[in-house]
């Protein structure tokens, strides 16, 4: 597959062309047709604008021409404005006249139903064969504030003008995108491009995210999206925009399965398992937000902080009630950020100043203040001095409300923060709005609630975080070339013997185990691997063997064993009556060590996604397990193995022996780069249960579904 | 202890007095002492006001007498103004002129040091012995709307001027209380009484909400706490406002560790465990927000509703975005509300109507209705006529931001919600300020963010919900007069022995046990009770047991008992050398039946509360317990087995059989009441593990501890 940053040339004439036609112009700037030209010129977008229109010579007092062919050059750019079933013939004339990109704002395609999908496809098809780029169909199109391009029939223009800033917003539904589009205007927030993305035939958020990492008007990328088409280029984007330093903050639509069902009649063709985006924000460092309000208010924060992001989580709380300190210390531990206490002499020099304060951290300096307003100046200062804080969170109650009391130490604490560029302020309280854009002029970042307040914090250490563990590895990667499997032929659901064999090509390590093809050589198999044994059937129609009664356990003799292979055979042989059973396997009986779980699926969006977690009733009931995508690094299989909630079990809580981490590590990581390697055949593998204990691990049992995928291999 | 409701009376003379004296009155209004003389003039005070100084004849214009003694009559509230030194005498001087309530605005007591805990009790004592009411030291005083009273210091009636409202603020910190006050103001919320209880030597929350409870102009309470003495007090007091239809809202400071610890050092004397508070708020229907603005937030949307809350879970959303209703069928789901999907014949009445609609629930109409508002308002109705919805939620985008949208449909969905009293509608939006006054006059809610929006609809069906619960049993509760365990001699920690000897009277079932003093009896014991059995050491210097080597299990015969004797006996006295060790107990070995726990601790502010969780790493890693008050009803300890994340397992899940839910509830019950009756003596009691099987569950081990506790005692 083709990198993503090769294809920015095409993107430039789609986000800064030099001419642009209108094909299906009005003159009546009220409608779809006519508000892209009423907009452009209101713009005051410098280059020629086309409107086409074979019943008008003159548009909004532009030239118009017929047809695209009798545009005089060839345009940059070409929209398409025209009901769908007049959209190929015209995206064809823009083809044959040389437009280098079109945006195609007509619905009724892929959205629709499968005709409007293929014909989607079709157009898409076209262009890519021509190189030409298209955005759309059924999307509201693209606005450069620097250049001054507004090819949109957006309402949202007439709710908000924008003005030149540094936030670019990409995303897949218009109506979302507009929304957060106004709501960054009304905070004050200036845009330098707004893209939206529609039913992405070819262009979608990955390129449109990818051009943005490059655009040097942007630097914070606010996103929304449902799914995508392919996981591997939106991990390059988010990689190339995090190697650019800039924060890409996304929401992502689908998360509960009532919104997945949702999404699934609104976009038809996205997919991508919602915890499998998680991982790769997680991987890319991208922040993914809950809700709308949360992206503008981080968007904003990184906006202000002008890429001087906390380096570390120790938070200093400064307020003037103590209630408010306690309630952002409650925060403070919810996103997990420090709240280090002050150094004895601190707090000796606070409680100098005012003995009735609180001098740990939080700090209180009590509406003493009001009487001094010094006082609250010499007790923030000597926090910050005396701890080299990453964040300060102020809480001022309602004193930006009046200027008689802003006036008394406004000078001072703007000092303070010019003196530490690196240390993160917030305030939360009330502003009158004049005030408040001057303490953001300063630096400071403003909110009104103190959870939000210390919640903004948390999320820009994050960011920041993010930005900082720069890791380029999926930019460059190519599909590693280690052992692919040779045997092909089989299709579908292996069964245990098959799949053991498939999977010691990948060095799993498993249980001592042989197969028997007879009551007899059971027996001597058991007794060549040393009893206690475990036998179970094999046979590739039972999947699930314990619930048919085709395990048997603890077996601790000959005897025992012979006895299992009867009731077994039985069993299942009753349970499934058709099912063509080919013998048992002898397995030696572990009892050691913690059920953990792991296990490879491939993801529609993503690819193969591993998997770790606890076995039993913690994958079942708790669903305390981790995901991360392949390529499989090393760090991050640690970090999935860490981040279940059950992790003390592998460190040995309750007196139990630890697990050898690094060796569960391993085995992850093995059999990620297994099941991606043979992604064209494997489906899916499972490993349930490994049994870790502290002289290792060894898988239990193994399940892997294969079934060809030449569709999308990296 | 006394029923909260029959302290009313008193609490009038605080909330509306007829006359109040301002002793330490200043001539300055910008003085402390000065400020609530204006704030009384400027809220036109229609009784009497007595400002109290020795140095000054007038202030404010008002005549003004040296000492309270000089006061023509007894006020019924005196406020005190002045430096804690002085305050004792003021307020000895209040109650000899027959004040009926006081004020003690002066910080410096119990927030300070223990010194200043000492007189506040002291003063608390006194005016309690002369039948006054105490609110304060270290607070902020009394705003009541309606009455025109304004007792208060606060600078939060400089940034915001309250109007008359049906909210009631109760906050023990005058900051936090403040801060809220000026957002609700903000917000557009009118008032009908704030109150700031600081120090509460006295008057505390509690009290202030069953006064509201009880006041006609207010109809929600929303309130801030950190902790209280008196849990019973403030269960009594949510119940009395749920009995009067009235919503609690309630914030509490210190959830976390790092939270409780700031709230120890600034209120020193108040307490409760977190948890315990949740299952109080719960029992009474309480609403707690986790921030401010969500306080806010469900505050106004209460108020918005005038008593119609929603009757049930079910949501229908409207949008004209397919984007935006899949994030509220996320939010849905993460806030539990249900969406029912339309029948057959609504969803083709929107398809006919928009062919591209998404007609399911969530419903898109699609950005068509700009085209013909008609189509919007049908479609609207056609979804409300189909569902009887309890709670709608509309995403109108930007439609609100002008005229001659809103224009459109206004009269349409105004008379829809008229026609449906019942049903709850919530609208997502951008709004000029003017039209959203407009459709909150209609009944309708306007919030800003998707997920808020559906937050706040899932809020206010809690809030519902809980109000229709209403259940008063804590009212008239009258403390049962079971079995009091009779050997109180025993103090600290009993061993295992006592403890089941002591349970025995609760009716715990327990697995057969006999103590066995020596290596022979264990073996009589062992045979008496049937193999295999388990060995415990019995020590009161042995509080775990298995960590010393003092369990063994599995015991198959004589001979194993005999040997595990010798063992135990050994590892015990080299674990620890100190210990007296009494013998053995002998019990049959369960191994039928899922691990759980129950228990009851002594709650410094709630008394006895009971606990229930699985065993094992479920308790101790993933923390999955539930907490209970007592008395604990049937239902409630069901809704304690049924509402942790494990339940399932109880329930039968992975194969296992189920156990007996009735039997867990009701020896739950048993051994609340039981640790209840014996309050005074007992202060906690562990079954850790019971094991419930499907037939039956039996206590394996108990623990108890007793510590005498006569201070409160219900």
């Amino acid at each position: 597959m083709t990198q993503i940053s090769s294809e920015r040339g095409h993107l430039d004439c789609l986000f800064r062309p030099k001419s642009i036609a209108v094909v299906g112009a009005s003159s009546d700037p009220s409608k779809i047709g006519g508000r892209p030209v009423a907009l452009l010129k209101r713009m005051g977008f410098t280059g020629a604008i086309y409107p086409i229109n074979p019943m008008s010579s003159v548009i909004q007092d532009l030239p118009t021409y017929p047809a695209i062919r009798n545009v005089p050059e060839s345009p940059d750019l070409a929209m398409v404005v025209l009901p769908s079933r007049l959209a190929p013939a015209a995206v064809e004339a823009c083809i044959s006249h040389g437009v280098r990109a079109i945006i195609l704002i007509s619905a009724g395609f892929g959205e629709i139903d499968d005709t409007g999908r293929a014909i989607q496809a079709e157009l898409a098809e076209r262009c890519s064969a021509a190189g030409v780029r298209l955005l759309g169909p059924n999307c509201l199109g693209v606005v450069n504030v620097q250049d001054r391009v507004a090819c949109t029939h957006s309402a949202a223009l007439d709710f908000a003008w924008p003005s030149l800033g540094r936030l670019g917003i990409v995303t897949q539904s218009g109506a979302v995108g507009s929304y957060c589009y106004a709501l960054a205007v009304d905070r004050g927030l200036g845009l330098s491009t707004f893209v939206a993305t529609g039913n992405e035939a070819d262009i979608d958020v990955a390129d449109c995210i990818a051009w943005m990492a490059e655009d040097d008007q942007t630097s914070v990328i606010l996103g929304y999206l449902e799914g995508c088409r392919d996981g591997w280029r939106l991990r390059q984007a988010l990689t190339a925009a995090r190697q650019a330093g800039k924060p890409v903050i996304l929401m992502k639509g689908g998360s509960s399965d009532a919104g997945a069902q949702a999404g699934a009649s609104h976009t038809g063709s996205l997919a991508g398992a919602d915890r499998v985006f998680d991982a790769a924000f997680r991987e890319t460092g991208a922040y993914r937000a809950n809700s709308i309000e949360e992206m503008i208010d981080v968007a904003s924060g990184c906006i202000g902080l002008e890429g001087n992001f906390p380096t570390g989580r120790n938070l200093g709380i400064f307020t003037v009630s103590g209630g408010v300190g306690i309630l952002m210390a409650d925060a403070a531990t919810e996103f997990n950020l420090s709240l280090p206490i002050l150094s004895d002499a601190a707090e000796a020099k606070i409680k100098s100043l005012v003995p009735f304060a609180t001098s740990r951290n939080p700090v209180d300096a009590t509406a003493q203040i009001l009487n001094d307003f010094t006082i609250m100046t010499s007790i923030l200062r000597t926090m910050v001095e005396d701890r080299n804080f990453n964040i300060i969170t102020l809480f001022l109650q309602d004193l930006g409300r009046l200027d008689q009391y802003v006036d008394r130490f406004r000078e001072e604490i703007f000092a303070m923060k010019a003196e530490r560029p690196s240390t993160t302020f917030l305030i939360c309280g009330g502003f009158l709005p004049r005030v408040a854009r001057e303490f953001r002029a300063h630096g400071f970042l403003i909110f009104e609630d103190p959870r939000r307040t210390v919640h903004m914090a948390a999320a820009l250490a994050t960011i920041g975080a993010g930005l900082k563990a720069a890791d380029g590895s999926c930019l460059g990667y190519k599909l590693r070339s280690t052992a692919r499997s040779a045997d092909a032929a089989v299709d579908g659901t292996l069964d245990e013997l098959q799949s053991r064999a498939l999977l010691h090509q990948a060095d799993i390590p498993f249980v001592p185990a042989e197969f028997a093809g007879s009551r007899g050589a059971a027996v001597a198999a058991a007794e060549a691997i040393g009893f206690p044994v475990v036998l179970k059937v094999v046979s590739k129609d039972v999947a699930h063997k314990s619930d048919v009664g085709g395990v048997a356990v603890f077996l601790a003799d000959a005897n025992a064993v012979e006895m299992a292979w009867d009731r077994v055979m039985k069993s299942v042989a009753k349970a499934v009556p058709d099912a063509v059973i080919d013998g048992a396997l002898i397995c030696a009986m572990v009892t050691e060590g913690t059920e953990v779980v792991m296990g490879v699926h491939r993801d529609p969006a993503f690819g193969p996604v591993a998997m770790f977690g606890l076995g039993g009733v913690f994958v079942e009931i708790f669903n305390d397990v981790s995901f991360g995508l392949t390529p499989l690094s090393k760090d991050s299989a640690l970090s999935m193995i860490r981040n279940i909630k059950g992790f003390p079990l592998l460190q040995g809580a309750r007196g139990k022996p630890g697990a050898d981490i690094e060796q569960l590590a391993d085995i992850l990581c093995r059999l990620a780069a297994f099941a991606e390697t043979n992604q064209d055949t494997i489906s899916s593998v499972e490993l349930n249960p490994i049994l870790a204990g502290p002289r290792g691990a060894v898988a239990v049992d193994a399940l892997v579904i294969r079934e060809r995928n030449d569709a999308r291999i990296r």
